[in-house]
């Protein structure tokens, strides 16, 4: 039995078209700016992200902890939803690697408010220092909330009011601009720095990118370095990830149909507690009877894979993307049921 | 009119024996380790709390911060109460000295479970790792809480089960000892570090003093120097400390009458709020009709100064010390109830 | 005029069959541990070097820092010769991202005496304490300068006496073992902690490794998802790297035959002074009668491009590589001559 | 037999009437800017100096670490001779606490050239960014030696036109002006921040001030509060260097005819090395027969103290300063015969 794979939309192969398109890209030893692929991708990214220029980096980790470098100074404050991925999955990078302080704020599954920023914001020189704000769009811990745009507006505003730069966390931005018909380019023309993901929902083996501005981006480069992600002939996997951007974000919204047919199948489940309304991309979060890990255990046992959402003791993430079609779906709601029922 | 001071108890000015004290000191350079008043500080408040070893510092968050660059390495977490002065009040020092994560936990008045340091402990890869465990007592953003023993020593155990070590930031040990009547070694001999601070509630001018094993001592002496901690002929600051050691701990238990008073007095006050019975020490928390910042600005108008307890809009601080006898606390009554019905 | 290329032995594009390993290879989620041919090739690179065990990452800089990282605390220092990659070509890693101060000997060539580290070491207080002990083989500014083996053992015994840990950095430990006959692992067993590169000589596009205990790589897993090295279906690129370690190794000899007809060749042109007897590997040091940069102007313009070796206003490195064939070498010192005597 | 004791200008005990000034200290808590006495200090210094203005801080090691702190961010370079304070006696806080990496240039007993300087910076994105330019005058490790004005000029020239900020050690600057007449302003105006030192030669117990632009100071204040240097009512050690400024400046030149008059003797003992040209100031570097801590044990037998100069084996340090006086220098001269021939 083949199992099927909802941990992360993270988990995906390279399609046969992307395999070749990686096998036949051209490439040039990137450190001296000269491969031409990663150069055609970050070209691409930044144009359809509305900012000046992109630097392709091995992941969004890499992409995002770029950004506090660029944008803080040891001992200040990044203020974000408490839930953000940069403060939990990112092995400690934001003290780690820039002395960085998380101000994590309660948000709304990840979403915060105008107020909520302008009231935390801190300048006193006994208190860490405020300084950047970051959003997360789609929410990963929000279980794949989208930021209405006005919503993001009005806190990115209320941000730059305080003195704050922008930083978004756009590795799923694309499910968002999937959901909503509002282009990427909306959200991240508002920000400083975005970073998207190419390894995520976009199904490329390797690879993200951050955006900014042509200064931002000079500077990136030197923070690429010190972090050993400058590669030689990366052009390799940038090949693979231009062939994401260019066939895989159309194809997101299938995803999102997935999610909301999981959903609606958990939903009728007994012992399964799931809120359909709340699916507005490609996860879905459902409490199921047992603890998670014992949840998770039982379910692979069934053939189902799926992870946690680290929202709570019982709490399941399921993830669609591009290797789980209708039928995975179908078979996976029968899968899941014999697990819950068994 | 002289004002009357509540905004701290660091304001306290040396007494004419402290000064006496000080100016007499036999002095050497410390440095080279031949400071016999800072040797026999040391000695004194090791012995004092039940730990092995002491070491001079010129404040509390210096004390606090060598803790962490003792326990901690880059991307590590400590946990403790959201609140904690390490997190608030400390520029930014627990990531901007040591790389170190907060990992703040909802505590109770700056009280936390065991369940909650259980739960709370990460050791995967891919999230911050936790590492050391921060108490603090008596709490400041608790309003002076002091912690049950049996409590304290419930949370250490569970700390020390998921192999964190143990911190205590003693910066009002002393308070806790006088409201309990439990010896501040009580506390102190269950962490691998606690803090003292002689220029709070002590009433020394300057210093305070982070105590340990001797191993851990040793190693905070180098850290000390880095931080620029080291002094030379300091003797003259650690005989002030050493006379607050020896003349004013008895004397604490005032300051808390003093407390209690007070938040009685406020208490009849119309339009204030004040929950009298969570006055343990020398601080009062109180809810006053206007926000902090003008309340402050009127109190100090009527010839009273106090300062914002940090725990909401309108919530005004009111801390108890050497410098404020019986008859100020009545006449701050009279001051305040003229500003409150003014 | 095809431009013949001796900046670097890292400018190398993969070749046929090395693409074909990359389109097939069998991937997986890397971060869940899943990558089937990235399990493969860190198998392969730890037998190979003698030691437990590797993981594989981005790049040799970023192989570095993540030893410098397992070893280092904040304010340690590292010895190594003064001319080291790591002090120089990291981007300011060593203490941008670890804290760590740099201890720079100098050196013959890049190569250290036990005395020299005996005497460096420092434990007191006041200096930053001496932990690591950095050795690269061979050697980048020394100019291919391989570590004899004898003085290596005696040089990591002194470091070990003196309770330091010891890192390889052998970026090009390939190129010491094909000159000398003694198997990489002749070193690299020595060591706690060794870094080798895919990318240079080897001429994968992609990837380095660090090899080490199993405590040590489990540990640099954590280090690697925090710098952002950590990647998913990275199998494509492993791939490459794990062909270039089974095809290009014994190669390597080739290049070190044309590194010494290179520089027999220079040394009979007037006005170039190139010392041949110090050619032991893949490059060439040698001093034209121009400043650095003007040199490298006019040889490109001839077709030819080569480097700076950092070691003189007038020095020029030339390094050979699979990209550079017998006939490129004859056809270089055409080149060569015709812009030197034009 | 009471030792003389030239180890350092650091073991200097406070005079009655510099005791008496602290002991009637007029005192506030400084964190809340309200210590009249280190106001006064700090005015007084930042008009000595030439600059706007000052702060007070604990030690020499955190005036210099806060200037670091001020111009630096991480993976920055600092040049600086290589021999320089800040790089050996700061117990690793250059890269320790901010991430900066030393750059050490080869000077002429600590002065540099302006075109050493001029060489070293480096601004591409592989190498460390060089950020600042720090001197030390007088140099210690220079054995005392002066920056002339006019070089020191050129040098600071070449550091700004590389886009260089500027910080002068000055923990001896006022020995400086002593030897030469020039006054400690003529080099402290020419940098963006200038640290003193008030228990070296000055003689006070314990402090230190960093100066600068009245934008320089206000960060520091941040930045020394992190470290753990604001004090409460530290207005009782500022007294005593406030006495120092006042009463123990002009003094410094007695301590230089002392340490000329001590090299001149030691020239004259069989096996002593001093080039007596070479003291400029209260520092007297002497080879003797025997290895340097044997020989301090020896002198120390014969009751002379002194220390190290770190500038080799058998390379003795010996400074004068206001508790070693004319007759004292008779006496050790007397004492160092009798070690040297016994």
């Amino acid at each position: 039995m083949r199992p099927i794979d909802f941990r992360s939309d993270t988990v995906t192969k390279p399609t046969p078209a992307m395999r070749r398109a990686m096998a036949e890209a051209d490439v040039g030893d990137d450190i001296y700016g000269e491969d031409p692929t990663a150069r055609r991708l970050e070209e691409r990214i930044a144009e359809k992200l509305g900012l000046q220029a992109a630097l392709f980096v091995p992941s969004g980790t890499q992409a995002n902890q770029i950004a506090i470098g660029l944008h803080c100074r040891l001992g200040d404050e990044i203020l974000a939803d408490a839930n953000s991925h940069i403060f939990h999955y990112e092995s400690g990078g934001v003290s780690g690697l820039w002395g960085v302080q998380p101000g994590g704020l309660p948000g709304e599954r990840g979403l915060l408010t105008p107020e909520q920023v302008t009231a935390a914001v801190r300048t006193d020189f006994i208190s860490p220092r405020s300084r950047l704000l970051s959003l997360e769009n789609t929410h990963n811990r929000g279980g794949g909330k989208v930021w209405p745009l006005e919503r993001f507006r009005a806190v990115v505003e209320a941000g730059r009011k305080a003195g704050l730069a922008i930083h978004l966390d756009g590795a799923r931005l694309f499910n968002a601009a999937a959901a909503t018909g509002t282009p990427a380019s909306a959200w991240a023309s508002l920000t400083d720095t975005t970073a998207v993901c190419f390894s995520k929902g976009l199904g490329a083996p390797v690879g993200s990118a951050i955006v900014g501005s042509k200064e931002h981006i000079a500077e990136a480069r030197r923070l690429r370095k010190r972090l050993g992600g400058a590669m030689r002939q990366v052009g390799i996997i940038a090949a693979g990830a231009l062939h994401a951007l260019e066939h895989h974000v159309e194809r997101l919204a299938e995803d999102h149909v997935h999610a909301r047919r999981l959903a609606a199948g958990l939903a009728e489940m007994p012992g399964v507690k799931v809120d359909a309304s709340q699916v507005e991309t490609n996860m879905v979060f459902a409490d199921f009877p047992l603890p998670v890990q014992e949840m998770q255990a039982k379910l692979a046992a069934h053939g189902v894979l799926c992870g946690s959402s680290g929202m709570g003791p019982r709490s399941v993430r399921l993830v669609t993307h591009l290797d789980v079609s209708s039928s995975d779906i179908e078979e996976a709601l029968v899968r899941i049921r014999r697990a819950v029922s068994g």
